[in-house]
């Protein structure tokens, strides 16, 4: 074959992969229905382009809050059972916390008081578990973790326990020329160390709560030191700062699974022209967990209610998702 | 034709439109010398997959500093005539103003005393100017005063004054798998508001000093409102913070002009592996400005010393750009 005719082959080849799969259903694990449906309304009405509702790729951005949307988030964050096996790591260091709470509780894997203790102790649990070193030295701790620690139930890495049917929407969104964010309350270096291989979310993509970072001079090289001190929490009303701070536009589209993400849906939905929110509402204790009103983590009570006047979708886990994980099958 | 041979005609014009392009000089304002040749190695060195320097496109980082970097700094910080253009414009509701200093040296264009008047001066007057709107209203303020103020020496829109070596120097790392961050210890709304149309730097990759902002219901609507109290100085040691915050990673290259971007430059070149770090010298009194050592904007006194030592490229903007400005031939 001359080389005009090889490249012509190659170019024909490649046109028809594409089309195959445009005819092949980019969201297997969503069950047809109402959930999915608007879904692909809004994806269409946003890209193409003889569509009012048109909009440039740099104008579609997504954010996806994480825990309970993107991954589990029962028994407890898995952020906080990291933050307990550090705790327990570092104990021998620290003979005080086998009598100075919340740290007694964290060794003694004491849910209830840990739980009692508030947003302050869990704080507390972070500046011990989380500071005290460099950002690359904490990455490397978060992934020797994710690659070794299992959850309870599913005896599995934390890292197998996210929604297939949200990684099928994250890919779809970035095929569609979306740019995918996530807005989490988590941790924002939790999350990057392993965010781009489990989810194809690059670092400069995730935003999350911080603790404060330091320069300065070790033995004359330049370093970060992360302390032991509170920058921002990202959640509640924190979420559209810190969308605001990192992104500079308000997204075209939320998705969210708890009343954390309420003002991110509402400031999300709130900006003119087409936007699109989504509630991930946990209804299946069988596949993985049901809870709403209620519950201590995660709480979807507001926002429940909230969903029909600003028009957000609200996925039943049960019924319109045919897989959860992606070991499920 | 058939469709076939379209598309193979198609590709063929393609192909040699790219080949003709890699055999021009991407960096036609650059001088041939060692800043260009530097630069070019160092490209090449990290992006040739058989070099033992070779990194993914993911890690190809490049952080740049605005004023001073990008586009000129001179007679003033153009964001600080844009903030005496503001009290000018408020000036009206605040008679205050007439006898309160910063003020009263802001509508009186008294460089000298507002420069007197220090950083702190510096920020009432921002804290004046930029606050008490919501980002999009910022936003518009910002676009309104770039389509319209004039730079009193070259009597052209602040954003013809933009250095056409370093636009090159964007466009062909971009080409080459960088992406591009801006690191600038200048507002970061106030550059985002131009940045992409002048840079092609979209808002999510540009990071600056801010202020607070706040959510809140406005009417049942939500609203971002930005407040009068400082939220980070992206300075000095500020700049290795600001980017891990915002980036996650310690870039590949980083760009500068000034002291204030030491530690920058610093941290990104102590990285493992091939580094680069390159400084912009003021050298030029007729095509542009000459100052370093002794200027009180852009000061460049201990990075000019320690460049040697770090093995940071100096340019030479008189020997080594054959043109400064895009509108200069």
């Amino acid at each position: 074959m001359t080389l005009m005719l090889r490249v012509a082959v190659g170019v024909t080849a490649l046109l028809f992969a594409q089309t195959v799969f445009a005819a092949g259903d980019p969201l297997p694990s969503w069950n047809d229905g109402a959930a999915k449906q608007r879904i692909v309304n809004f994806v269409k009405a946003v890209t193409d382009p003889t569509s009012k509702d048109h909009v440039t790729p740099e104008e579609r951005i997504a954010v996806f809050d994480n825990d309970g949307t993107l991954w589990s988030e029962q028994p407890a964050y898995f952020q906080l059972l990291f933050a307990i096996d550090r705790v327990k790591a570092l104990a021998p260091q620290h003979p005080e916390w086998k009598t100075t709470q919340p740290f007694k509780a964290a060794l003694e894997d004491d849910m209830e008081t840990l739980a009692a203790s508030g947003q302050e102790g869990l704080l507390e649990l972070v500046k011990a578990s989380h500071a005290g070193m460099t950002p690359e030295e904490f990455k490397q701790i978060v992934s020797d973790w994710v690659a070794t620690a299992k959850h309870p139930r599913f005896e599995r890495a934390y890292t197998d326990l996210v929604y297939q049917p949200m990684l099928e929407l994250l890919s779809y969104l970035r095929e569609n020329g979306f740019t995918t964010f996530i807005v989490s309350g988590g941790g924002i270096e939790f999350l990057r160390a392993w965010s781009n291989r489990v989810y194809g979310i690059p670092p400069e993509q995730v935003i999350g709560s911080s603790i404060k970072t330091k320069y300065e001079l070790q033995d004359g090289e330049p370093t970060l030191l992360r302390l032991p001190e509170v920058n921002f929490i990202n959640d509640k009303t924190g979420k559209p700062v810190g969308i605001n701070q990192h992104i500079g536009r308000r997204p075209l589209a939320a998705f969210g699974n708890s009343d954390g993400d309420l003002q991110m849906l509402g400031w999300t939905t709130a900006g003119d022209g087409r936007r699109f929110g989504m509630i991930v509402h946990h209804t299946d204790a069988e596949r993985e967990y049901a809870y709403d009103r209620h519950s201590s983590i995660g709480r979807l009570d507001k926002a429940l209610d909230m969903a029909a006047d600003n028009d957000w979708v609200v996925v039943d886990m049960k019924t319109d998702w045919n897989r959860v994980f992606p070991f499920q099958k």
